[in-house]
């Protein structure tokens, strides 16, 4: 009983500070995306491609969640982009918290976009809002059908579901199908893209889409 | 600080049930197997193959593990062998409690080995003993060779790792001898297994050290 109060004070505490990232965030007309997955999913890749194909039209910030390493970080790096590392030491997930202090790293001013990439995990950092514009999750081809029913929380808090990989498409029995079907049924409203963040097939809907609603918050 | 009280707490309850799991399996001669990894890395795909290969030898038990579904435990008991479902309901790993319920529901007195599948995720299952002889965690060729650094302490704790999707190689920049010198490095004693569920290359060498774990506990 003990463990089920702490842990919904936890969330609780936790959408305090995100409403406040939300603030903030309004605030200063900056599109935030909170990219999630299973560990080697393809977030990073998917991120590099994203930067280098609209880093011309839009500026983007990064904040990169890690347990311990800074390898993705450095990734995001070597493109030029402001970048902040989190390592959660141990914790499975990022909170609001731990993000709003990544911000402050940030030059908030003259940002379009910030996507941050979420420690590699399909259970946890479902649970907790960063106080987003857009939960987006990543399901490469390779991690099998069923994961929409094993892990319905993700997929129904997603916003975007981005479908990497398809160019192992053929070498595995994976069904684009049967994946479009089920997203329709748990997340109805979600967008679903399905793309290669190594050959590039498909990365174009996916970032005229990410360029729209950017330009959106703009307006708003 | 009340956060990491508490957490270790429930480490502390965990271990003391991990203790009597142990107990419990050195009476019945019973080898433990607690197997994770991330989501579609493919678990039960080795866990199918396993029990097919050995079946005749050995008499399987096996856990089930997921958040929400019973569709791995249904692929299992299509193949005859006793399967207790354990759904947590949100939880994102196992603990020793949950499955010493589910060993209950197992016919201890007559199975040689028992292999529980965790819930598919690299980061929360390694903190939980769950009273294993053997933790056995998988990892895939398309989930990249950092995943070694980035998720330390299930490599660190995992007495084998079996690296799974090899026939996907081809088709990958997966290095299979840099992922062995990480794990030499990582986990100096851990043994290591290099096979493909899907064609059943390198299945036999996993198969023949299970059987050898299995029949050295009878005899302890």
């Amino acid at each position: 009983m003990k463990k089920v109060e702490l842990v919904t004070g936890i969330l609780d505490a936790n959408d305090v500070l995100a409403k406040q990232n939300r603030e903030l965030f309004r605030n200063k007309k900056i599109f935030l995306v909170n990219l999630m997955s299973s560990p080697g999913s393809g977030k990073t890749a998917i991120l590099e491609r994203t930067i280098a194909s609209l880093q011309e039209e839009l500026a983007f910030g990064v904040v990169e969640g890690d347990i311990y390493t800074t390898k993705d970080a450095e990734r995001i790096q070597a493109q030029g982009v402001p970048v902040v590392q989190i390592n959660t030491e141990g914790a499975c997930h990022l909170d609001a918290s731990m993000v709003a202090k990544a911000f402050e790293n940030l030059p908030m001013d003259n940002l379009d976009v910030i996507i941050i990439e979420n420690v590699g995990n399909l259970v946890c950092p479902a649970e907790f809002d960063l106080g987003q514009d857009c939960k987006a999750m990543v399901l490469s081809t390779t991690e099998g059908n069923d994961k929409p029913w094993k892990y319905p929380l993700m997929f129904r808090e997603a916003k975007v579901v981005i479908l990497n990989k398809i160019d192992l498409l053929p070498y595995t029995d994976f069904d684009v199908t049967q994946l479009e079907n089920d997203i329709t049924e748990i997340s109805p409203n979600a967008k679903f893209f399905a793309l290669s963040a190594k050959t590039n097939e498909g990365m174009a809907e996916w970032c005229a889409w990410l360029k729209a609603a950017v330009k959106e918050k703009k307006q708003q």
